[in-house]
C-alpha cells in the first residue's frame, strides 16, 4: 500500500471527492487515492521475505520524499 | 480497494514485477497494482455508510467489467 503522505495535496482524490458529490454523495468529507501493490513471492522463510518487501518499497515502489507506505504478508 | 480481475491484463503489474527483478528480486514471482481509495465520511451510522460505499464503489469507483472492489470501515 502506497499512499501520499498526509501533508501532499492530492488533486486525484479531490476529483474523486467532488465526483461523489454531484452524484448524491455528500456525507463525503474527504478522500485521497494511494496505489495498492499486491507482490507474489517465492520462497519459505515470512521473516526474510518481510524485510525484501520493505526494501523493495525503499528503493523502487515508493517514493519517500512524498509517500508512505505499508504492508502486509500472508502465506500462500 | 479497487483491482483488476484475475482475468485482466495488468501490464503495469508486469512493469513493476520486471524492474523489481532488474534491481534484484528474483523472487517476485507476480505483481498487481490497483487503487487504494480512503473515503472519510460524515454520520453516525456505521451499517448505513457501508451500503452508501458498497453504492459508491458499484455506481462509481469501480468498473465492474473488469475491476472488482472491497472496503473496510473504521470509525474514527
Amino acid at each position: 500500500m502506497v499512499s501520499l503522505k498526509e501533508v501532499v495535496n492530492d488533486p486525484q482524490g479531490l476529483v474523486v471527492q467532488e465526483a461523489l458529490h454531484a452524484v448524491g454523495y455528500p456525507e463525503v468529507g474527504g478522500a485521497r487515492v494511494g496505489k495498492f501493490i499486491r507482490l507474489e513471492l517465492e520462497g519459505p522463510d515470512q521473516e526474510k521475505a518481510g524485510a525484501r518487501v520493505e526494501e523493495m518499497c525503499r528503493r523502487l515502489l515508493c517514493n519517500g520524499v512524498i509517500e508512505d507506505f505499508s504492508f502486509e504478508l500472508s502465506p500462500v
